[in-house]
């Protein structure tokens, strides 16, 4: 293989450069003269061109390539559009693709495929058995993300017949750094390292030579669960096991950092009110994952249109008092977004345990209060400055800082409570922070006002 | 060891119950009647069981313990926390302990030290030549998260002789996956699974095993390039050389993991508008850093009050238009931050290459209409029954449409344009974009209700 591949990054010079040249080639009528080319990138690489062309050259293309070169893009794509790339395909050469892949990917396709077509795909595999345990779970759990390719060995073998199993099933299984090793009953009772295995006197026992720790999860885990243990214990991978420790799969490092990515995504899109969404997906599906949020939040701001209604007499005769509500509103929902955000994150990153809710809220109390008297003081300054009037000063200032705290209250408590409650932390949270502060921003500050509505006009 | 410690971790049960019964011994007046049963519990939780506890109480047990055993600790605490964990110590104490400790995480401590402080431990220290060279480079470039445990061989030597320095060099190196192959001016030429040497036969030489295929980065690599990369490939490690392919560290795949997590929360607090900030830090700290962006965010507030101002008669002629207020922001702020998240998180993972920026655009813009023409109308027809004026309704939709589609545009060029400038893509962008949606949105709208007052009173 060519060296000049293993450029520095930073300037993927020859390899920009080839992708460039492939991404012009499948512009043309026919995807057949880019093929060669095409086969040359790393199938991550051609995992991204594909994605770039429209589908029916995707799909032509993908007709183009062998079995087992299908399968290593496949392995590379969102599982979702994998599953939209073959869907056109017949069972059969469905069936041989999938026989290359890993189960996992192979589950993952079939688990999207309408059920007629995943299940001939299903019956033309050699690898049934692989597969068909995988696709009883669901996509985020251990179960959904663990492969079954990895090596295990029994506990009262040699070290030398361990390597010889090893030697036999390292072409099926790639990237093995530990054995797996189990006793009669196929339970899990240890782990061996492949460096400490070569380098094992061949008679000793593996037992002898095991690491006895190993973590491992039930398949129904979550797979953000799974994704805190690898972090914080600094696993290379996670067995998975039944109720009597047999193995069921394992899940790699690699995979797990795939789930780190999308839970993250999956949370800053719950903050900015977006469902499931593909960046260059098709736009009626964008239109359909946001619409329902963009009316959620009409109904909202129709709410705190409605509070503004019920002062509408204050506002006339105060009509100053209308310059300051996108402050009060402003400044709360900046306030209940930060905590928000802190504990949103603070919970998926595992910081933040049931027992210090209470700290946390005394905290973040004691922060929206500094906060509310340090803002709430200079917008009140500024308000007295601007029109004279130094109760509207005094009103606007309170309203600001009240706003401040409850809103930051509200930001900090609400992924607690729906964290309590079995549901997800960010979803529909901004929602709730953005309508209380402008919701209770206005009651406050219009229901002062419209108390002290004489020493205003 | 306890067996029972293998917990399946969704009922953590023995672990939780040790966690907790350290806990608790933990509040007494002496750390050491806890000693015992904290060194039962894995570093990563000793690392949470301190982070809980006041720095004194911190500072003294970490006193008590060896110094291997508070290197595991500092191992898997946060480099800020372990530089404020470590700083009462004498330099021959720390110097002890960050000899145990990894290269890699002696550096990032001796970084955050008093100057002083620093150069004394250091110059204690038997380690120097490891950690000295990884004291320069910044902190989230590939040259800050590497380490230099890793193991190289040359390429002319035996399948046999590099077992023997796998041998001895795999007591030092914990997790070693694969050796790194060199030629004679130890340049970086491949890569050799220890899978691989373990099968292969002992007479063969390393070049004939080995994969010359190694991807690699420069030192100053970013950290997030570094990790998008072994994402993409499913790297387990990735060398890190000088310009002459000489080698300077490794990166591992589980130190990626928490660069990964750690830029995911960075983009979530830049949206949020947040700094660097610890969930249960120092509260004034967290003042600090919180306050310039609620500053900064009442200034775009204050801009957004200044334009209501501008149009204050026509406002006093028309009261019904202040409720619509929040109603126009709002809906402009929904909108700019979907796609502002959108198009962060899609630089952030990759999925945006500069080519693919105009698409983008294009595809938002189209997004944008449909969204504002499908909300303008509800909100329009919601205004016209409400107040019984047509005009009203016309003037609410068309302010509401157009803020949407402004905003959204906003949204999505943001980021490109920080990101063509070179500059963090999050950083300041939901400022830009809620200002617009504010400041625009009540331009259009009440610059359209000026001009046509008459006919809305």
């Amino acid at each position: 293989m060519d060296q000049t591949r293993n450029t520095i990054p930073d300037a993927l010079g020859h390899e920009r450069e080839l992708m460039a040249r492939v991404r012009e080639l499948l512009q043309g009528p026919q995807p057949g003269p880019a093929l060669s080319l095409f086969l040359e990138v790393h199938p991550a690489d051609q995992a991204q061109l594909l994605s770039e062309i429209d589908l029916a050259r995707r799909q032509s293309l993908l007709h183009l390539l062998q079995p087992g070169q299908a399968a290593l893009v496949l392995e590379h794509m969102h599982p979702e559009e994998a599953a939209e790339a073959v869907a056109a395909m017949g069972p059969g050469t469905l069936s041989a693709i999938l026989d290359e892949a890993g189960p996992d990917v192979a589950a993952d396709i079939l688990k999207r495929l309408p059920e007629e077509q995943s299940l001939q795909t299903l019956q033309g595999m050699d690898e049934v058995e692989g597969v068909t345990p995988l696709l009883e779970y669901a996509d985020d759990t251990a179960g959904g993300i663990m492969t079954n390719e990895y090596v295990s060995v029994r506990a009262d073998t040699t070290a030398a017949i361990a390597l010889d199993i090893l030697r036999v099933r390292a072409e099926e299984v790639d990237d093995v750094s530990a054995l797996l090793v189990v006793d009669d009953c196929r339970r899990l009772v240890g782990s061996l390292g492949v460096t400490r295995l070569a380098l094992a006197r061949p008679t000793l026992l593996v037992a002898d030579i095991m690491d006895p720790e190993v973590r491992h999860v039930a398949p129904d885990t979550d797979q953000e669960e799974c994704a805190s243990l690898v972090e914080r214990y600094d696993l290379s991978y996670l067995p998975v096991v039944d109720e009597d420790r047999r193995i069921l799969g394992v899940i790699l490092v690699q995979d797990l950092v795939d789930v780190m990515e999308q839970e993250a995504t999956e949370d800053m899109y719950h903050m900015a009110r977006i469902g499931p969404e593909r960046l260059f997906g098709p736009p009626l599906g964008s239109v359909r994952r946001r619409l329902p949020w963009l009316y959620l939040n009409l109904a909202t701001t129709i709410l705190a249109a409605l509070v503004i209604n019920f002062f509408e007499s204050t506002v006339a005769r105060v009509v100053a008092l209308a310059m300051f509500l996108p402050v009060v509103a402003g400044q709360g929902g900046i306030g209940g977004t930060q905590t928000l955000t802190l504990v949103i994150r603070g919970i998926a990153l595992g910081d933040l345990p049931g027992r210090r809710a209470l700290p946390l809220l005394g905290r973040e109390l004691v922060l929206g209060l500094i906060h509310g008297v340090l803002l709430g003081a200079v917008i009140g300054v500024v308000a007295f400055l601007w029109k004279g009037n130094g109760m509207l000063g005094v009103v606007v200032g309170l309203a600001v800082g009240a706003n401040m705290v409850i809103a930051g209250m509200v930001g900090a408590a609400t992924p607690l409570v729906l964290r309590a409650l079995r549901m997800d932390p960010a979803l529909g949270a901004a929602v709730v922070v953005t309508t209380v502060a402008d919701v209770v921003g206005f009651l406050i500050f219009l229901g002062i006002a419209a108390s002290l509505v004489s020493s205003l006009e």
